[in-house]
């Protein structure tokens, strides 16, 4: 079986790691009758320090490869934050990101690497020769695409950097727009919709709708081609607040409701086929999308296990109701 | 009261620090009548993991700024090596080069300058904000200039970066030539033949005379430069041996015994006018040049201070008898 996985961050991760466990992919297993491709937001991307650094990606990258603080979420274990102290001493901006010394490595490697003119998806691919996640990563694109926030403060209305809104403003300053820098002019990465394409099934994970799985859908190509698949989604919004992280302040920049319902009727049933809500929504209904609560959160490995075969199994169920396979065809059927 | 000093690493970096006690420069002084202005050597400088890393300046820095570790006499004191860990588990060459993480942001911060387009210098001077050595600190040229040591290993005869044959091969091949690819058309940096033109006295720490020294010399204008000047040499070498490093094996490259007496005369008497040599070769004599013998061990802040004073009395000394001002109208004199 072919999985397509969408993934931002922590949420992704999480739920990736729970898919693999459902699907009996161990830590240290690397081959299955069952592959999965993981699509990495790269939106959240930012040059710092010289150094490029890509928070989804790695993300998921230490958490399927072992190497992830736990209790964060975010970042390498056993972290260190030596250099970051030397650059502040230095005076070098900006101090608000928590770069570790073992993930500066990893921007290190990515630096020389472009540098020597390899794309993003050749160097996540060398980064993941180490890292072994199991998974076949990919980010959404090779071409540089920022998210941008456009703000308004003291300073004036302008746009920002995603990261400096999101971490150094902790989302807290309201968002008029979110833009997605470079976006139309991106290419989907090699291997991106052919791995669409080829999949039985696309899973998107609890991830930010806007931010994460909206951005990597926003690079030209790739909605199409999973709007042609059977894809289900996780809900990141559990009685109207988000499980974790500020979705709720990026859906309402673009006037979307925090609310299972109205995140489902974002995606909207061109793309979404099947949309798991947590027993906490029981009842939400959505024109064209099939819809089932389970409990969502990822509280432990179990859990996260449960719900990530929940999601694959409906995602299976609606792919054999299907008349021809053809999931498009069937969306109004079950609407 | 005007004072150059050519520089390369430890032996250089605690000589200034000597030189700077024996002015009552204290750690914290930056201001005095006496300024010091140290052309440092950038022949070992070295490219690693996209980072361009200047050892010997940043010995300099961080012994006179207080940042050095002591037992050591290159490197960060309370250093770790997080970064250098994970770069080795990403399977990153080199391995052999022990960059610290304190001394990684150093390099951070002159790549990202670098890459906006700043000259070393520039950067150099940047660093040094932060370090406050109580020097001016200039590299000897914003060129690229590098030593390479030509070799013959199992994998034939061939040049490695000087680094590489002092640090991974500890100056045990042995060295057919030394080259200093780039020198002949760098240019010396902005401010270092005013501050030799300048300059009341130059004087030469017990630095290597081939890599250190050397390479400083070998940027056109700087030789002619300096031999205009009154100019004392302390001697790297003591009674046949060097005091620290393998300066031997460099010597022996360029056909110079290992002696206080053979270096003198490899400087020759149209750049030097006096010479420090320990106490353990009195008696050595070299046509032209104003030998002294003194304790020449840096062994506590003390003697350092002392050898320090020791070689600037001298230089004042020599100058003062020189009928005009002009120590190169002396020097046959004084044979």
């Amino acid at each position: 079986m072919r999985i397509v996985v969408l993934a931002g961050g922590i949420g992704g991760a999480r739920f990736l790691r729970g898919l693999k466990a459902a699907l009996g992919m161990g830590a240290d297993t690397t081959e299955n009758d069952s592959t999965i491709t993981v699509i990495g937001n790269t939106g959240d991307d930012i040059t710092l320090f010289g150094l490029r650094v890509c928070p989804d990606l790695d993300t998921v990258m230490y958490t399927l490869g072992g190497g992830a603080n736990e209790a964060q979420g975010w970042g390498r274990a056993d972290e260190t934050f030596v250099v970051k102290e030397e650059l502040a001493a230095y005076g070098m901006q900006p101090t608000w990101f928590g770069l570790g010394d073992r993930d500066f490595a990893t921007h290190i490697v990515r630096a020389q690497m472009m540098a020597a003119g390899y794309p993003l998806s050749a160097v996540t691919s060398a980064l993941c020769d180490r890292w072994k996640p199991g998974v076949r990563l990919l980010p959404m694109t090779d071409d540089r695409v920022e998210t941008h926030v456009l703000i308004e403060d003291d300073q004036g209305r302008r746009a920002i950097h995603f990261q400096e809104w999101w971490v150094r403003h902790r989302a807290a300053l309201p968002a008029e727009q979110i833009i997605g820098a470079g976006a139309a002019d991106a290419t989907p990465a090699p291997g991106v919709l052919e791995a669409i394409d080829e999949a039985d099934v696309v899973l998107l994970p609890p991830s930010n709708p806007v931010v994460s799985i909206g951005s990597i859908l926003n690079v030209p190509g790739i909605r199409e081609a999973v709007a042609r698949k059977t894809v289900v989604g996780v809900s990141p919004i559990i009685g109207g607040a988000p499980v974790r992280g500020h979705a709720d302040a990026c859906l309402t920049a673009i006037g979307v409701e925090t609310s299972a319902e109205a995140v489902a009727e974002h995606y909207g049933p061109e793309l979404l086929d099947g949309w798991l809500v947590d027993e906490a929504d029981e009842g939400t209904r959505v024109k064209g999308i099939e819809v089932r609560s389970r409990p969502l959160y990822m509280s432990d490995p179990e859990a996260t296990a449960a719900l990530a075969r929940a999601a694959l199994d409906l995602a299976l169920e609606l792919k054999e109701r299907e008349p021809s396979g053809e999931p498009g065809a069937g969306t109004e059927a079950r609407s």
